[in-house]
């Protein structure tokens, strides 16, 4: 069960919070990127970052010189969000269009992983989560590079997830109007692997695109 | 061209800086969705909200108590970035693996559209951005309607723009392993419209989809 402060309290549409773990790991795990914000001297920066969940904490990671990572590490407070586009909702009325979404507001504070071992250990973990298998078939971080990476991690703790996923909502005197509506759905597709062109003869493609469950064929 | 400020300089991996119009406009129009920071007395909040263009102005909108819109009318310096996740590169070395998206961070402040008239045409080009023709269609927004709407409009000035899309670059020496890599790539897709159960009876299934370039089948 996720918090309620004073921060990850609904206002707006509160029939559209959610309150379970379930909910908010699902859409962490689908969204791959967070937006991410940092406050410097003009004022808030909001940045696009590839972030992934093991169990109960948030990892972000980059190189050690990323302004945004040397801004997080020592404790700044930030906000985390992730957010999924399902569709439109197309109603009679044009002040009744919407979307259906679902969305993830995370906040907290990151700190830095130091131990290679777990770095080596967490980054792994999401190259599992992309490719699963892989980690078994590539050349692994060597300390060098172990080093030269930042990663962070964040208590997933205190959040307000929000789901849309009504349909069409119009006002009663609209209804029996001779106006089509409904939803224009999304969904996110994986296509066929691309190889490089130089790769080592023979080398078999792997199967990692069985692992979703949306592709696209060509 | 994009000016190019202390805040829009791209510090980071240079090379994947853009700086014509044309790529900044062609990321907005596909995202729908942006990603505002807000500052509050306990630090940043990143909201999501749909955001659409029209020539060289980015526009929100909500309810007039939106507490986002709220703390933005007044020319709030914000920030909102879009995101477009095209896939993964899979390289040979773990340290290497990373990602194929387009971003763009906007920066500014926003002003409130006041002229009803004027907010009924952008919000009715928004609509016919998402599904062409339906304005002739459907019901549109009445008086009281648009005034109970915040639309809020930011001229696109200072920005910057990172395309990632180079595919493989692994280190020398781990070129000719017999490893496979490559790119997963990902793609966005809309699906049949889903029509209300409650349409009025013999109403014709409009066309939409057809201005979408990916779609998937069912």
């Amino acid at each position: 069960m996720l918090s309620n402060t004073s921060r990850t309290e609904v206002k707006k549409a509160a029939h559209k919070a959610v309150l379970d773990m379930e909910h908010l790991h699902a859409i962490i795990d689908e969204s791959l990127i967070a937006h991410i914000a940092i406050i410097n001297e003009s004022g808030p920066i909001v940045i696009p970052m590839l972030a992934w969940r093991v169990k109960e904490h948030i990892y972000i990671h980059g190189a050690n010189n990323s302004r945004l990572l040397r801004s997080l590490k020592d404790g700044m407070q930030t906000c985390l969000t992730f957010t999924l586009f399902d569709g439109w909702v197309l109603a009679r009325s044009a002040f009744h269009h919407s979307a259906h979404y679902r969305s993830a507001v995370v906040f907290g504070q990151f700190e830095k992983v130091e131990d290679n071992h777990e770095k080596n250990r967490l980054l792994n973990h999401f190259i599992e989560q992309i490719a699963p298998g892989r980690t078994l078939e590539i050349r692994l971080s060597n300390e060098r590079e172990l080093a030269a990476t930042m990663l962070l991690r964040m208590p997933l703790t205190e959040a307000s997830v929000k789901i849309s996923n009504f349909g069409v909502n119009d006002d009663a005197e609209d209804v029996d109007k001779p106006i089509w509506a409904g939803v224009l759905p999304y969904r996110t597709v994986v296509g066929p692997l691309q190889a490089c062109e130089d790769l080592y003869d023979g080398i078999e493609q792997p199967d990692y695109r069985s692992a979703y469950p949306n592709r696209w064929q060509e």
